[in-house]
């Protein structure tokens, strides 16, 4: 128990350390394949190589480190998470799950499993450089299209170059993809980022679905009118109309369990104080784990937000942005985590297991976000909660052995 | 009665004549002292001579004819409205007023009353250049500041500038005011800008009031969190609470007789879809003809404010920015104007006479707006409301004559 309190803070150290690496001189941005990446590769690889690991970067910038099995073993157990960060990040969110699956190599001192590990440091995860995420994960699992690498940064770098620019070769990407005939699972640890453990004082979790998730821009289009000459009962105000179904989003989320759903973003025109809204244009952000669930509680929002803008003489209007499915842990890897980590949640946010898992048996863990704060520089986590995890890790290592003994 | 229809159709004429003069290419914009204002100037002076009239503009702009008594009097009833538009403005808004005084000294056919009759186009009433209105009527009532000729426009140019490139001369303000002990009146014809004539099947109504205004930025804080992660019973939401306000405002609004409450704009932050909101600001504008009547009810939507905000956690502020007392219409003339004009009404809007009425006797008329559309280039008048105009005009101009026979 000692050695592993002794690991947990390790971990909690090399986060504190990598988040000095960040490319600006306040606070902690690291951002796909920035010139502070190649420092965490140096770090990283120099810790993989201490633990007798074979170290590689493949084509879209994830560093991988390969722990050998017992004999000459094709299984291979995949664990891992993203290192690179939102903007003004916190030290945990990615990186926590890279140094676990570190972590976790080191708490075999030395022992050797009936299965290879390897652990990767997904290069992109959050989306910021190029607005489109999981860029790391999805060449992992052979899902990054061809079209993708002529995405541009706000500097006008496309990804091929970026690639280029960091020491790599971009018509290699496809080497990337893992063969998922080896591959025996993937785990992943990161932060809860919510307050649910929080508050319920527990430190860990098994994820056993991360939510499927639907977004809309909904328009309401009344008549823009003089706000002192227009008497109230002859008004097609658009922005009294959204904040009334603003209003039945709310309340038919909390009525449906296991829900959450979310206007976020309001633009009112001509959002004037003395002029009645001619058109507000508001999003929705719905999301469940269970797909029918999801579905229909977006078909009720819109029927209200139809029955509102009828009875009030508006016209309403929507675009579908995403309907992203839910996707499912793997039942039997679920089993086995359950065994150290009975707490199990869905996962509202979606993660690099997310992108695995259409092709590998998944798995995930959350630790406790105390004060549920993430993306931001307070975000933390509890050394025991580290601890907790690492524990949780080897026994399912230890679980999977077993099978194959 | 031929006479009075052709009078009606030779003001109309006129009015579309003066939308012709615009400072843009496209549509009628005319601001405070532009081009376009020399040029109706010199086409209104030259109707005012035609009528027999003396013709001056004061250091502020303002286009004053005077048709002289039956004998030697010093009395004078003013009638006039504001020739300044707002940016893709209609024809009739301000103008119609002006070319209404007209038509009434054309409609006395050379017959003098025992009174003068100082007609007033108005150079600023819609605040526009300046983002100050009422700067016509004020520089007559006395009322217009000595600070306020520092104001800038939006090419830095002050208002001395302005007035000094318009060929008159800013120090001589002072001289623009009337002597409120000759004024027997002031009488302001204007298109209604709402539906109320409209709907009620109404050409023309006398104005008993103009409303009182009080206006109120409001700021409800809560607490930004990611919209996947954080349960709908634990969430702190800016905007839901603000939603539900602007329910509160408009219900309450509704309830209250004669008044008008409107949140026309919002400002939300971060104000992304995947994010709740943490902060909603809105703005609040509430009328009504009767000042306590309008200060309750700003008062209960701000207590249902502080009600909201604590049972969802949040925090809420605001900031006064008006509180502009109603302004009566005089009695005595009201009662003469009912003789021709039955239907009252109290208008929400802000008007020159709600300026004139601090110093002198006043009374306004509105004439039906089709379709309640205003501040359009759509925007409108009926030849046979100008009719009745007219009609009430000399009635009214007959009335007070007998006072002083």
């Amino acid at each position: 128990m000692d050695s592993v309190m002794r690991l947990a803070e390790e971990v909690m150290a090399r986060c504190r350390l990598l988040a000095s690496y960040s490319e600006r001189a306040e606070g902690l941005t690291r951002t796909f394949l920035s010139a502070p990446v190649c420092d965490c590769h140096l770090l990283i690889s120099k810790w993989m190589r201490a633990l007798g690991m074979r170290v590689a970067t493949d084509a879209i910038g994830n560093l991988r480190g390969v722990y050998a099995g017992a004999g000459d073993e094709t299984r291979r157990l995949l664990i891992g998470s993203h290192i690179d960060t939102v903007p003004d990040a916190g030290a945990f969110d990615g990186v926590l799950g890279v140094m676990l699956g570190l972590a976790l190599v080191a708490g075999l001192a030395g022992k050797r499993l009936p299965y290879e590990i390897e652990v990767i440091a997904f290069s992109e995860e959050e989306g910021v450089r190029f607005r489109t995420p999981f860029l790391g994960s999805r060449a992992v699992t052979g899902a990054l299209s061809a079209s993708d690498p002529e995405l541009v940064d706000e500097h006008g770098v496309t990804i091929a170059q970026a690639i280029r620019d960091f020491g790599l070769d971009p018509a290699r990407i496809g080497e990337a993809r893992i063969d998922a005939r080896r591959a025996i699972g993937f785990v992943e640890f990161h932060i809860e980022q919510g307050p649910v453990l929080d508050e319920a004082g527990v430190g860990t979790a098994v994820v056993e679905a991360i939510a499927g998730q639907s977004r809309f821009d909904v328009t309401f289009r009344g008549a823009a009118n003089h706000a002192g000459t227009t008497p109230m009962q002859r008004r097609r105000d658009a922005l009294a109309g959204a904040a009334e179904w603003i209003g039945a989003v709310e309340r038919e989320a909390l009525a449906t369990d296991g829900s959450v759903a979310t206007v976020g973003s309001i633009v009112c025109i001509p959002n004037a104080g003395n002029v009645i809204a001619g058109e507000a244009r508001v999003s929705l952000d719905v999301r469940h784990r269970a797909d029918e669930v999801r579905l229909s509680l977006v078909k009720r929002l819109l029927d209200f937000a139809e029955e509102i803008a009828a009875r009030r003489n508006l016209k309403v209007a929507w675009n579908e942005r995403l309907n992203e499915p839910a996707v499912q842990m793997d039942p039997d890897l679920l089993q086995l985590a359950a065994r150290t980590t009975p707490f199990r949640m869905v996962s509202g946010a979606g993660h690099d297991a997310m992108i695995l898992a259409a092709v590998v048996p998944s798995v995930m863990f959350f630790l406790r976000s105390p004060g549920g704060i993430s993306h931001h520089p307070d975000e933390s986590v509890r050394v025991e909660d580290v601890a907790s995890a690492i524990l949780a890790g080897l026994g399912l290592l230890a679980e999977i052995a077993k099978r194959y003994n």
